[in-house]
């Protein structure tokens, strides 16, 4: 853990913190420069997805309220809802105790998953057995038009 | 994403599915063959941590119920709460539709932070500042001994 995100761990609520770009540069990236974003839906609580972010996405994502992450398979910024219209606007975000992993809070227009589904976390699993937790909201075909 | 997950995205909630050990399988662990894991209590919907879980990890907190994680520094299986008395204990594991994150409903046993705090997010970001959202429930010499 950085030094800065060591000093954090002691830090109150009313103390004078760094500046959010002196924070940015402690953060724990991974060797691809990314680090894992949760999105929560800000007023339910439902955890809607998991994606990846580069200092980019996440400075851009800051800067707008429009959340932006960093596709590892296209590799490049992904406005999340570029091609869906599903956008999530940013509440608020948080880092973790070592600076390495970002809670987003966030208004999801929609569906935030590519199947449809609000969430992306619909596989349960147990011991022995699986199912599926939710149903899609909307038809894929109709959120990126006839692709599929 | 792999052809089980691919199929999943279509799967209804009253369909049977694969074995857990088949989409144990069909997981797509990163290169040192972990996945993460985000913890949420499960009735509060708070977000507590995220970490890691290789599939042994994995396959023990679903035989168990109580939650084991990989700790990277460690390289070792880390039961959370081993050595604090903070344990998480499982309601639900649930992966994402291209299975390379898990979400688990857990219940929180005191703090989940080792700084005490309830949750490790606690470092709010805005695109010049930062503040502390939280202060620690307990003292982590005390959840720790008096290591520090």
């Amino acid at each position: 853990m950085s030094a800065l995100f060591k000093q954090l761990e002691s830090t109150n609520r009313d103390d004078t913190l760094p500046s959010t770009s002196d924070l940015l540069d402690a953060v724990k990236y991974n060797e691809q420069g990314l680090i894992p974003a949760i999105a929560q839906q800000f007023d339910s609580g439902e955890v809607l997805m998991m994606a990846w972010m580069n200092r980019e996405a996440l400075e851009e994502t800051l800067r707008t309220d429009r959340v932006c992450y960093y596709s590892r398979s296209r590799g490049k910024l992904w406005r999340k809802g570029e091609s869906s219209g599903q956008q999530q606007q940013l509440k608020s975000a948080t880092l973790d105790c070592d600076g390495d992993t970002l809670l987003l809070q966030v208004e999801q227009t929609g569906p935030a998953c590519h199947t449809g589904r609000r969430s992306c976390f619909y596989v349960a699993i147990t011991p022995t057995h699986a199912h599926i937790t939710s149903e899609p909201l909307i038809d894929p075909a109709e959120l990126y038009g006839q692709r599929s």
